[in-house]
């Protein structure tokens, strides 16, 4: 079981110094840093593999028998930044719990609007975070917080930071956050401050390096399976009726795939990691034709990201640095419509964009025990003096991971694994993907 | 409480014949039809009355105690017309049902794809509707039967109807499916056929004439709520957010009002029957800049059909006869963007069209009882040689309803209503319907 | 149309003055108290109707254009008493806004956990209740007021009115709470104070006099045709598998015939108002064994307040003054096993009690609406001065009714009704209930 | 990384014979049996572990390259045993549309009524299940074969399976079905027959050794929140209000500690796991009074096998062998009546007890997938040759356990793990668990 030369990963975490403090909270047992934990990732877990399976070790996630900060001279503060996710105000609920009830620290505060919050032109309030104030949230989607795009310079975060006597930031947010929060670390370091930075990766899109499933994914499936099982029912209403359904996933087809197995109705799943081509043997336009004759209906999920080589207008960057997509339904309608009408076949069409339905949710169970875990772990991080890291779920262990680690690169879906097998027996849409050269 | 003299509603019902035979099914009490039910309406329930209140007196729906047909040799026919709508299902269920288990018929079928099924060239086979084929039918959205747009010829259709030795003929569909009902039991008549025709009004923008709500109208209402609610939590999530959210109602607000008054978010709601502006005192573009002024977020519920004088592109009739309509939504996107992009104010916006998510789901406890009510009673109507109206609901009451009273007109939201006024009164949006003549 | 003489009511509303304030509140047309809305009343309507129909007169809800109390100098105090419904949040807080948002009135308070809140040795302080603290409210069920059940002395609760300067009083509560109702209107009255005291009627038997559908009704049902499908899902599991469930129902059996007309697998309910036998011909035991041998499961739903003359521990009231219900239930559970048992017929029962599941949920979007309306127009009446009322609907009519009229008696099912023909359409259990003699 | 001795696992999976025929269906990449997979477990995954972690090998499920059985000369049966459980249909239909679709296999049978279904006197048919039988089964609860609890004799099922020309016997069961597939393969090996037997364990209490989450699990902990959250609702609406929720875990509080953590509401779980006192220093009761003394309002979450030690009634196997447990919940009752009774201190308690509500219920999103992941792989298992095993989900890998292992023990929640910790801070109980020699 030798590590893979590939994934040579450095998975050590940064502290902000020795951690003196007898620990407060009641507690079974305290993690011993000392020992990492052992998880063994597959082609399941990470896309470039190259070996069957790869063993790494990682700091658990836990309370720890010494704290660094004293938590009652603590300011603790919370920062929501990008867009909706299922579940980010039980995070808020499980981190402002976590710190009040088990560590009596002694405040929390929340910044409004993401990290706008922090820069004194836009004159945000905070918002005093207690642990009544926050009871209730989780049952309700979005963000009390408030959230917005686009990053604010390091210096000026740090300023407010030093200003308001904050001693821990947890940063929830997505790939650009997560970039975001390291160069901010990099900044309290050049300064000598002793500001704890902990970060809980934020993505609908599941798409967040070395993290199994990122939170709120499950949630969002559940919801997404509801809008496939709408067009389902509309494409069985009409002759030849087609349901084309669109899905998030800008560089992942994480929701797409996953729905697709939860509502089993789907007969195409079109995702950015695996290439299609529209004519042709193994097109997709004659396989949804072939389709149609033999069943008289047909259901297509599309990830936002997919197809964008067959996208004229894919390009230029958006206020937070993301690539603008091409609009790959808006070709597939047209395509279709071009091809079926070229062949003199009658069908009908109805297409749903479910986008802010999706991502507004509440959170299920199972993404609220996550939560819970990551809001509970975020703190316990911290409050031993760790910083530079983002808490975790990597194959069901709740873990440290070091920020470099997860910024390095976006994780995709392997679609040389028993994931997307399932996903192709699925939907039988071997046709047409047959001609992907991931798929040997 | 004499009668309106604008209303003098003709409110008989046509029969095929004199009913002799001895009704089979076990029964409390038969309806008598010699004493109509009397039904008090004011305006909440109809738009162009003048006076307070109007008493009207229908048949009342319900089993009688003799039959026209008997039902071993009675053949019944099911088709389903139009857009999808909640509970479609469901009126199948309880037809079939009611037919086999309470009358004992010898056959009920199922026509596929809409009016096609009937027309030969489609070559659309019958459906047997059996108890067991129909008996998990409800715990889906949809219809089991396909659906189709647009007219057939009347005499093509009592063609077939005779072809196949059909005695009733279940017609669920919108307007344009109950004015083919009418020319349908014109045919059969001028023919001397003894086959009837039993309308189900679907429809989910509610805009039946004389009827209180139709099917699925809680449902669609029900599933509206969850798409605001969304918009709500996406617009609270940004700084000057803005929920945008379109729903039904081509020439009629009611899903929008009612939504509006279920979930208390709604700031501003906009139908078809009350005109606005968007500019100058009262309009409605300041007016939003007022309530982001004041309280940073704002959620707009807009009808389909709504402002249509503000839309360049109103214009012609799609397949089915009806006008299409201009695209209310992207003006107001588009507007709002040149309005706050004028006044430098930033916003941000997100835009919700859950149609086919709302008209796709399974009926909930309320339209089943509905449904099954309709399903139940359209049977007792047949069965007894009843034929050119509809089943239907008016102030709680089940009755019958002449097919010529339902296609006179569409029924609109009256804004000079209890209703109405509870509505704006939710929404606090007095600034700008002020200037709606409708409004005294 | 003369009025039934069964049925002499006495409709009008008492006043505390008369009102002279012009109204602040932006409106469409006032509601003129001169003219009384007609309604018509039918067998589905109260039980205890001779003729076809009964036409009677009532006040009107909605906004008056003159005020009794002058706004910015009106408290206003809300209470909930009794058992859980889903709404009443809903209730509170359409309060809440419509006193805040349209009189501007200066104060809402809160009385908690019933009207012990007002007793001084309970200690209960009031809660303010602002549009902030009310506005996500419905989104849970309960009450945030807190609720107890029995009976405070009037003359304390007025002398607690009076020492708090309450000046409107809201009740939201059951039978026993609005003959509370009606004493404290009395005491005040004997006082001489200028006291409202506005009653919104709260059961989830759906047992008010006089009352079409009380609020959460819908809700409760939705509801417990989940826990129908389950004791369903449950029966087919097994072979001869029998699901029962308990539903709410002390002396009506609303909820349970409308869950068996939601969920059309019930094959026998079991209502107070529907006496039945276990056994010999016609006998419920007999009838089960018949469906058992022909379809090889049954499914159950029997109202609390069923066949309490099969209880042997019928009997004696409860701290409410309610009597306490024999329990059915186990008298069916030990009935079912003896009969199988003699009969050497293998069977299998699965036994759901869903009461507390049903009542504590939010309300669903049709109540949400309703409790709306029930909250405007419970401060429309008591901002214009009438008092001993309470708010209500019939038959989709936003209605006052005097408090004397709903106490006189509850409201039963009438067996004898085209509602009742319907449930037993549904469930097909005509064997056994063809001896009741409320069918004829 | 060396294996635990404890832990000295055998993970070799039987075979019917080598496998020749090439495999029919369209693959990536097929499973190489030579490679198993590593998976580490930790005390969050077994109970009986002494080191930190252990590393075990196992043989990874999926597609084989090589089949044992001509698809076309193989028929196929499905058996379900014992209690409900969320995605039962899920797992028949994955299997069904496996064999069939990707296999092509002669036929696929049902077994109706567990075992029995095998047993002549018994007289049950077996059902044909085709891809359009199955198609929608997903939507419903429970199991369309129905079940039965009890076992039956080895050789009258052998005997069955030869009669019937059966190939491959699916079991869908618990812990005593997964004992009963032992003897069974037991006897077809005896008989030197070529039968292969492929075990899908069932279980709502998460108790299968070496599983991670057994399938209906997230399913049933989502609908517990529902009721949880009820219980929450009924308890804040009374003063001193108790809400006690009985959940399933007879022996083992997976269920209980899971629903736990998705509703932060719960003041107190109890499980089997862990041993409690009722008086004295740290005892439960004195625990309540705190804490209703402190917050007005208590939530208690008890498994049905928590505190065995305190019922009287402990004792007797029942028809299935399982022992017949005690009624903590009714020794709760009145404990806590007698306690608060005896101290003068009024309260209110709701007791809830949702089981057959959470298990009849369809299954969620997240166990659609895992159950279609199963019945994808046992056919895939099947097929390839294996049999006395099972087919499971262990640490987010599909892999294959040889029967021996997962009926060795049952999985019991370890309380000296980061998960139990978590659900001790989420609920505060630290007062009373501290006794708990597990908690160290």
């Amino acid at each position: 079981m030798s590590n893979n030369t590939n994934h040579k990963v450095e998975t050590s975490i940064r502290t902000l110094g020795t951690a003196k403090i007898d620990t407060c909270i009641p507690m079974c047992k305290a993690v011993d840093d000392s020992k990492p934990m052992a998880v063994t990732l597959t082609a399941d877990d990470i896309e470039n593999i190259t070996e069957d399976h790869l063993t790494i070790r990682l700091q658990a996630a836990g309370p720890r028998s010494k704290l660094y900060f004293d938590p009652s001279k603590t300011k603790c503060a919370i920062v929501t930044c990008g867009g909706l996710c299922p579940g980010i105000n039980d995070v808020i609920r499980a981190i402002v719990m976590e710190a009040y009830h088990n560590y009596n620290v002694a405040s929390v505060v929340g910044i409004q609007f993401g990290l706008r919050g922090l820069i004194p032109t836009y004159q945000h309030d905070f918002l005093e975070l207690t642990p009544e104030r926050v009871s209730d949230i989780h049952q309700f989607g979005g963000t009390i917080l408030g959230s917005s795009r686009g990053l604010q310079p390091a210096d000026e975060i740090v300023d407010a930071l030093e200003r308001s006597n904050i001693n821990v930031l947890f940063m929830i947010g997505g790939d650009g956050t997560m970039k975001a929060a390291e160069t901010i670390v990099q900044e309290i370091d050049r300064r000598g401050q002793k500001i704890s930075v902990i970060g809980i990766p934020k993505t609908i899109d599941n798409d967040i390096n070395y993290v199994t499933k990122s939170f709120g994914f499950d949630s969002a499936v559940e919801k997404a399976t509801e809008a496939i099982q709408c067009a389902h029912v509309e494409a069985v209403g009409m002759q030849n009726g087609i349901g084309l359904v669109k899905l998030m996933g800008r560089e992942a087809g994480f929701i797409a795939a996953q729905s697709t197995l939860a509502l089993k109705e789907v007969n195409f799943v079109l995702i950015p990691e695996s290439r299609f081509y529209l004519h042709g043997e193994g097109g997709f336009l004659p396989s949804l034709e072939k389709r149609l004759r033999s069943r008289g209906h047909a259901v297509i999920v599309c990830a936002e990201g997919a197809g964008q080589e067959l996208c004229p207008d894919y390009g230029q960057p958006d206020e937070s640095g993301n690539p603008v997509l091409g609009d790959i339904c808006a070709v597939l309608k047209r395509e279709i419509k071009e091809y079926f009408t070229g062949i003199g076949m009658e069908y009908g069409m109805k297409y749903i964009d479910p986008s802010y339905i999706i991502r507004s949710v509440p959170a299920n169970a199972n993404d609220r025990i996550y939560c819970g875990f990551l809001g509970q772990n975020a703190v316990h991080a911290a409050m031993a003096g760790k910083t530079g890291m983002v808490v975790s779920m990597l194959q069901n262990r709740m873990i440290h991971l070091p920020l470099e680690l997860v910024i390095e690169r976006r994780k995709k879906l392997n679609t040389n694994s028993a994931y997307w097998r399932s996903v192709l027996e699925s939907t039988g849409q071997e046709d047409f993907c047959k001609m992907d050269p991931g798929c040997e």
